[in-house]
């Protein structure tokens, strides 16, 4: 873990091993030193601009315990909202959509087929914390993934450019405020076909002026929340 | 301008007045070749990596004009959907939403305040062609930005984690399917206090979950295809 947000939420967690901090960052924030177990390993700025993968390094790094859990666990419990990217292989793409599903109140994030590793530096920072707030699971075998979706009676839904339904589409809304699993590609080739034709539907998001597509962070945000607030308009059905 | 992508739309939309190839990208990509009124320029690797500001660079470079417009030609004929983004100082998020203002039909995107250039290559390649889509417009006065706004026939809605207003609301509804200005902020410390004070209303995208708050990028698109669903519904009142 690199950065004072991405320490502090795994500090929360109780995930930290060991703690390395420059006397700069160590000043800039006090109240992460005594927070873990372990006392803190100093180090110079040499050595944090060696450790770090970003270009301006805050100088506070911590090795922690994996948090991935087994899909099993990520499905259990009548889950309601769940992400799963497929072979999606940029971190700060992973990131953010673990991010946006926890904002969006989801219950798994499932990184399916030959996925970026969400412990990767990029992917950490994007979440800026969420990957500690809820399951997160790999699971290289994406129809499995799907299988058990479906099991957790979840409906499968596909983000796709060229789907069958509009996720503005009024007769749309009740599918998608029911309990879902949201499917999201690489965004150079989105899902691969075989997976496509294997859920249930596939939802296109409009596109209303002359971008060819949104990115997939984007993407996901609009149709998370879509489903987010369909279950709103569905629970005041007077309005 | 770098890569395919982005001179392929500077091509498409007359802009480009010189073009740096290597062999390797001429050999990729032909179609771009003879599409402008200049012949290309051949180039070396090396002459291509020291051009490039990505780490694997396309081979592929375009002098443009530049595309920024006036604020009164970005807000001429009845606007419906404008886009202000207040001190934004990352281009990628500019870049991503000039890329969904786009995608969601916007007439418009305005950076106000001391924002990134928008010809940042950055925010060029993160825009992926939409930069030449729809007019976009810097105006270092916020103040005014925000009165042509409204001047425009726009309501002022400002993206606020604090705001007033929930976007999922039922009764938010009709606000964002009027014609709106969506006004947002820069990720580390969003709208100024007295441009969201000035503002008609604050919108919070509800966080369900544990995350703190959502990225520019992503809340922008939220919001932005919150006001073209509502649109949608309205217009369907029997639904």
């Amino acid at each position: 873990m690199e950065g004072a947000q991405a320490v502090r939420e795994a500090q929360r967690h109780g995930r930290v091993r060991e703690l390395f901090v420059t006397d700069a960052a160590a000043a800039r924030h006090p109240e992460l030193l005594g927070a873990g177990s372990s006392r803190p390993s100093w180090i110079t700025e040499r050595a944090a601009a060696s450790l770090s993968d970003t270009v301006t390094p805050q100088g506070i790094f911590a090795v922690c315990d994996l948090v991935d859990v087994p899909l099993e666990r990520s499905l259990a419990g009548a889950p309601r909202l769940v992400a799963v990217c497929v072979a999606v292989g940029d971190p700060g793409n992973v990131g953010t959509i673990i991010r946006v599903a926890d904002a969006a109140g989801a219950d798994a994030v499932v990184l399916a087929g030959d996925a970026v590793d969400p412990h990767n530096g990029k992917a950490v920072r994007a979440s800026t914390g969420s990957l500690f707030h809820l399951p997160v699971t790999r699971e290289r075998d994406t129809a499995a993934a799907l299988a058990a979706c479906r099991a957790a009676g979840l409906t499968t839904l596909v983000a796709d450019a060229r789907g069958e339904l509009d996720l503005h589409d009024p007769a749309v809304a009740p599918v998608l405020a029911g309990p879902v699993a949201w499917i999201f590609g690489g965004e150079a080739h989105g899902v691969p076909a075989t997976v496509a034709e294997a859920a249930e539907h596939r939802v296109r998001v409009p596109i209303h002026g002359r971008a060819e597509s949104l990115n997939l962070a984007t993407a996901a945000a609009v149709c998370l929340y879509a489903s987010v607030g369909a279950r709103r308009l569905r629970s005041r059905p007077d309005e």
